[in-house]
């Protein structure tokens, strides 16, 4: 750990919204730690959906964020604010950041941290918190989903839909995945999914019909929204849930009350970045209790699709926005340590 | 109680779905009580929107039930099934029933019948069961309406309304209501709604937002739907919920995921008649823990508007159909015991 830490970073960052190519490296001031906060040296900068929203200018950061994009971290914690348990100081973790993750150095709070456990690389490490927290609120929190459930998540192979795999296979969840491509489906399935759907090829709603024997299952994990949602409706049993975690297909949805009523569904969806400090220390007090022993154990692992340096973060988005990544997308920037 | 029963009664059905002029009355068979269900001799039924919707066509009874409308009454129970307490023989009593209230005789399963405090007449008991049940699993249950929650009800003279403000005002809820008139807001207004807007000189959105200050409300207890679904959710604070009983306004509503999400609401709703036995007898212990102390304190009580001897279900069913009730329409079967 160095005895003065530097003034300044790199970071990726952008004047103006717009596409890939305005994301460019930038000077900044490493920021200084508050009280409860860590700042950590970044070794690798998960990619997420909305770090490309908030590039297009579609998704601003809430009040007090770092401008700078990048909502995941893993590094050594190299400084301390005021009330932060002094056997931080050197710790190697991940952690689930409101912005500034593309940068060289920074902050998170103190309770927002998972040690990064033996056996786990930091690259790994930091394509974890994003898609873990999202993922366990949703569907185990919001969603409700219990051990012989099963689960329709949409997007099967991006960051969301192998988490939902892998987390689904390791707490007893019978998973669905649609995928644009046999490949995907391929993938999805060697991943752990039960079944891919391809939806360019096979309507989704028949074949989940199908497979359940008519039944229909229990959640659906939804990303796409639009007119997915009565068709999403339509796959579900009685007392079926469904989350919205993105709605990449468009807001508007027309929904039939009367089914909803005597069907008994219940819709409801979230987004993580805007909660509160508290209710981030909360979930991450559950994951590191019930979730992050599989990380220590091996079993938990994020499937990882490409790692760009952080100078490249613009190509990093374009293959995001291309849909051509299979598992994280994750920044070099310090990288590995020696 | 008779030494022996009679072998057939009197009941109000209908041969063919229609007006409220389809209703007469019919000579049928006592019904004997099967394993774990008791006959009781009805001293009063309660009218509901089911049975309208039943005698229009649009609700068939579920599998199993009788085809005589009526889900509540009160009364003396008569016989007793297979497996019931011999002590409940001769008990007053009101029920939850699944059809076959609007009877001189009607089974119920004994798990599913609340014991008449004294204070409560017979006329009263029958009032209650069906808006108590509804009420209690959608706001508490299903609406996880909490202490010093705000909660908006439409229809809130209906029998449902009227059992919200009530259960509302005993268990720490504020409650906004929407009436279609001066005189129906005032009489909520007694009954104990800290508001009540006149939706046809009002806006209800801008009303909600005024008496909220802008902050919205925790719940809509919904049996409008249709366009006042997004409507309803305009008067939500954020992680509100919108429980949907009954769809008076159509069926078809049309969502902004995107609001859903980012706000966190969640949307749910259904209706009672078509849960299980199992579902109903839960829902009636909670209720005799929770509520129904209440009931015997005299603190719970419905509203009532008009009692109609059951050879004029007809005229009952042309009186709700028109709304021109406030609280609940009951019919008078056997009455009041001399």
């Amino acid at each position: 750990m160095p005895a003065k830490l530097a003034s300044s970073m790199i970071a990726a960052g952008f004047d103006s919204p717009g596409g890939p190519d305005v994301l460019r490296a930038e000077t900044r001031e490493v920021p200084a730690p508050g009280p409860g906060e860590v700042l950590v040296k970044v070794a690798f900068a998960g990619v997420n959906r909305p770090d490309v929203a908030q590039r297009q200018g579609h998704y601003p950061p809430p009040p007090g964020a770092s401008p700078i994009p990048g909502l995941e971290i893993s590094g050594m914690i190299v400084d301390l604010g005021d009330g932060v348990d002094a056997a931080m100081l050197g710790q190697t973790v991940c952690a689930l950041v409101a912005g500034g993750g593309y940068a060289e150095y920074c902050l998170a709070y103190a309770e927002h941290c998972l040690p990064v456990p033996e056996g786990l690389s930091l690259a790994e490490a930091a394509a974890l918190p994003e898609t873990l927290f999202t993922v366990w609120h949703n569907v185990f929190e919001r969603g409700y989903a219990r051990d012989g459930e099963t689960i329709l998540v949409h997007g099967g192979t991006s960051g969301i839909g192998t988490m939902a795999i892998t987390l689904g296979r390791l707490f007893g969840l019978t998973v669905i995945v649609t995928c644009g491509s046999e490949a995907k489906c391929a993938a999805a399935r060697k991943l752990g999914a039960a079944h891919a759907i391809n939806y360019a090829a096979t309507d989704f709603v028949e074949e989940v019909a199908r497979i359940t024997g008519g039944k229909g299952l229990e959640l659906v994990l939804d990303m796409v929204s639009g007119d997915y949602v009565p068709r999403n409706l339509k796959c579900l049993a009685e007392d079926g849930r469904h989350i919205t975690i993105a709605i990449l297909g468009g807001s508007k949805a027309k929904l039939n009350m009367a089914v909803v009523m005597m069907r008994r569904y219940t819709l409801s969806g979230s987004t993580l970045r805007p909660r509160s400090r508290e209710f981030k220390g909360l979930l991450a007090q559950e994951i590191a209790r019930e979730a992050w022993p599989l990380a220590a154990s091996g079993e938990l692992r994020p499937v990882m699709d490409r790692i760009f340096p952080l100078a490249d973060a613009g190509l990093a988005h374009a293959r995001m926005e291309a849909g051509e990544h299979i598992g994280k997308i994750v920044l070099e920037v310090g990288g590995e340590p020696e």
